[in-house]
């Protein structure tokens, strides 16, 4: 598979350096996105998103700033995706409405991109190009191979990424399983020749540095499932865990039939992905294992397994909706055991913990990890990371995908292997490392951060609209609204609205007294200002100062003139 | 120590039944606060807040709803207070604004109160007693007994509760600290003494039910600073814990003498224990030991330990001032070394997570739990909790001070030593435990729930507020404003005002829509409409429908009509 480069003249060469640049996927974990650079060309290597924090209201999604690349958007030959997590492909469709570049992942990785292209109307059919772990895709002059790792999502690679400058190797997500559910153990040997052949530059992903030890095999959670269903053969089981998790899913089904149980699924986009995969051949079960939801009042408890999405205590998922009675198929009872077969993502413990409580106040048995062994992680611990690095043997190397303490720790972790400090990089947002054989350094930084995304159509929103928001949550509103004629006389209002600042009923007189001190703001204003801005001013002075007094809230302040 | 009741005449009497109504404490940690009422009298123990969840906007404190003691103020006798901790007597001061009391406590835990008082204003002398571990307060016909346990505060304490009824044992927070560093070692004689006489209620709290073993001795912690503290000799020391626990500071006091460091102290919560801790004989060290902080410049760095603030990562304490460089006196480089000595609270991973980020960023060691034994919980764990049943051995038990599946892991812990199910109770806020040596059974509930705070002045805030203030923050704000005459003419407006929402700049053309939306629905409904709320309502819907159709966003829509 071989593609040009779109550019037809070359413009002048820099030495023949590499370029490497991070726009996402740095200080923080979600949204990677890594630009490689070679003269007029460059890749891109995974296009994800991010969740807001709790600092950022109403925000649905938070997308790498992608203002670099659209300023070289005739450069860039190619997206390259390691795998179908939302952190590592969710944002290719917001990319693709700017660029219409080719992106190449694997079997599965396309299909997830496709699915949430059905979305999106980008104006022009993207070219998606699906490839199999082994393939190498020519762009340029950049030459990319796909190597098998493992993962907790099915068909994840790692890239070694050729170029003129030298050998780059991605990590992607990685995990070192030597028993996996597809039997595909991640390619130790193909990756220990890259490393022979020699490596410039390593990007290894960071998550679990701070984990010693290893990671053990996802297999591992099929034993402890076995076990409690044949511990609890009378109960129904209950099991939410990431619907992208494929080989989960197939455990699950797998000691289902074991154990001569029907599976019914139950959330959308656990039904999405379970189609997709047995679909492309990801996943496979005899006829007559899967049921309908609507179908479970046909069997006994001990007959069913119910997979269900919600394992992040989501509110409105199909877990939360059972465990709060809104579930229309199903009600829990005695009879249910609920396994949350997943790890809480930092930031979520405390949905997950409205979920755990409420199944402990209503008596319904759950299990959970860490207390029983129902998850395992899908990334490297210290010592599979510390493999990666023996086989590998860069000359330099770039910690990715992690806080700045993850990387922090892998920088060292690489010091302690033997590599110097000086062929360490850990880079920031923005920043561009230029390197090859000869030398490596930091030479100045792009345009980088993050877009929020709020619903969809007007602009996205800016740190002011965020600024007004939170000091709309934090105390509430004050709308004043006078009517001024031409002459400048007060002939309606002011009128005292306020909205998440105290209830009316109570407050009457307090309101009645704001009333009066917005009167007199008015009436002084209008003898002295030159013009409505200086009005609005002065009674937003006023007005907030009255608030302060009284009740030590500092609410906005709103002022509005209608020239009559 | 006697104080009589404040009835004269007896009402009539109920069988001679205790009630235990638990006002705060259950489903949740923090805002302790039990009620144990016999015939017309009652007693409170703990009275403490809560901080607000990420659904609360605003709210700076969550308080226990007093309605139930208000409608009974004539029956309280008193409030006994187990320890100095703000979620045991944070709310002291809410409760006296309504309701004259004598409240109890030992030596410390008094003069935390009274410094509370300071910044209340009661119209009253309270009547604040402090007794010693030991002594026993009597209250109509209840008599309180202190007993010493350790907990990560000084002069901590559980309750032997004498009734007519029998006796109730209130855990109060605790360990088992067989190395305490004041030498007072939880009084295990004289639990096993009330345990002997006869128990009929025991009150548990259950914060760490889901750790097995034991929780290690405070004093482990001092030998971790040691090591520390030897092996990076010329580094200044940064360090940071909560302030009320004394114990921990003494330590860090005494193993900077032992290093012949000076110690500066740094925020105010911790300056204030300090000063009052030395006061009141809780903490000493040679004079001289202490400097002011605009002292340290006189000092190399391996001369200083600094104590501070902000072991939650809370904004504008000391340690993120001086974190991200904004305390005035002090500035990290790479002589520092931080340790967080401090178990991160559920709910603030990510401010913690901000700092330690930071710290990583700019090269600046950092030592903290778990990957250092830098500090220890003050909750029993497993086995110290099993210990406190078997000497107790009541009749009946209530798990308290925990979330849900904390008090259900605790009841079947109880299970598991040998009590029936039957006389185990789970209970609820306001839910009404009715209980004698022959039979305890829930019998009723009174009014209970929460009270939000914020600021001052105006009532609280109630959920039609948090409300609004969640959408606002959501989604932002739309204001329509007109102007129209007594003959229901459109005379001024309808003006646009957005906060929130989107960058007025980026949107002039969809704001100029919506204007149009507007006056079309205005004009229709002046036409139709029979008064103000209909023409409200009519601009609101056709606003917010024209508003989601181009951004798939509701924000609150707020309507305003002037008439002139």
């Amino acid at each position: 598979m071989t593609r040009k480069s779109k550019k037809t003249e070359k413009e002048v060469k820099k030495a023949g350096k590499l370029k490497v640049i991070m726009l996402g996927g740095l200080a923080e974990i979600g949204k990677n996105l890594a630009v490689l650079e070679y003269e007029n060309e460059m890749i891109v290597v995974d296009c994800g998103i991010g969740f807001p924090d709790d600092d950022m209201p109403g925000i649905d999604l938070v997308i790498p700033d992608f203002t670099y690349l659209r300023e070289n958007a005739d450069k860039l030959l190619g997206v390259f995706i390691t795998h179908g997590h939302e952190d590592h492909l969710g944002a290719v469709p917001y990319l693709l409405k700017h660029i219409d570049a080719p992106v190449f992942g694997t079997k599965l990785t396309c299909g997830i991109i496709r699915n949430k292209l059905l979305e999106t109307d980008l104006g022009y059919e993207p070219e998606i190009v699906p490839v199999e772990a082994g393939d190498t895709v020519k762009v340029g002059q950049f030459s990319v191979e796909f190597i098998r790792v493992n993962h907790s999502i099915a068909d994840a690679c790692c890239l070694a990424i050729r170029t003129p400058a030298g050998t780059v190797m991605h990590s992607g997500d990685f995990k070192v399983d030597t028993t996996p559910i597809d039997g595909e153990i991640i390619d130790l040997n193909r990756i220990s020749q890259i490393g022979n052949e020699g490596v410039l530059l390593f990007m290894c992903e960071s998550t679990n540095v701070e984990h010693p030890g290893y990671t053990p095999s996802e297999k591992t959670v099929g034993g402890a499932f076995d076990a409690i269903f044949r511990q609890n053969a009378g109960k129904r089981m209950i099991i939410s865990t990431f619907s992208s998790n494929v080989h989960r899913v197939q455990q699950i089904i797998d000691i289902s039939i074991r154990y001569r149980r029907k599976v019914a699924i139950t959330g959308r986009s656990m039904l999405n992905i379970v189609a997709a995969a047995v679909d492309l051949g990801y996943m496979s079960f005899p006829e007559g294992t899967l049921i309908d939801i609507s179908e479970i009042k046909k069997y006994n408890p001990g007959q069913l397994t119910i997979i269900a999405t919600g394992a992040q205590g989501e509110p409105m998922s199909a877990l939360y909706r059972m465990v709060f009675g809104e579930h229309d198929k199903v009600t829990l009872g005695k009879d249910d055991l609920v396994i949350l077969s997943a790890h809480t993502i930092p930031g979520n413990e405390k949905t997950v913990d409205r979920i755990i409580n409420e199944l402990y106040r209503t008596g319904i048995a759950v299990w959970r990890d860490p207390y029983a062994d129902v998850h395992v992680s899908g990334h490297a611990c210290r010592e599979e990371i510390k493999l990666m690095h023996a086989l590998v043997r860069p000359k330099y190397f770039m910690p990715i995908h992690g806080e700045y303490k993850h990387l922090c720790l892998h920088g060292k972790l690489a010091e302690e292997m033997g590599m110097p400090s000086s062929r360490i990089f850990i880079s920031e947002i923005g920043r561009v490392l230029e390197l090859s054989e000869e030398e490596a350094a930091f030479t100045g930084s792009v345009p980088a951060g993050v877009t929020l995304i709020d619903g969809s159509g007007v602009g996205d929103v800016g740190s002011a609209v965020l600024r007004d928001r939170k000091h709309l949550s934090s105390d509430g509103l004050i709308v004043i609204t006078a009517a001024v004629s031409a002459h400048g006389e007060l002939i309606g209002g002011p009128e005292i609205t306020t909205r998440g600042f105290v209830y009316v009923k109570e407050s009457e007189d307090f309101l009645e007294e704001l009333r009066g001190v917005a009167v007199s703001a008015l009436y002084d204003a209008l003898r002295t200002a030159r013009d409505a801005a200086q009005i609005k001013s002065r009674m937003k002075e006023d007005v907030s100062r009255a608030v302060y007094a009284r009740t030590k809230r500092r609410p906005m302040v709103l002022p509005i003139i209608l020239y009559v």
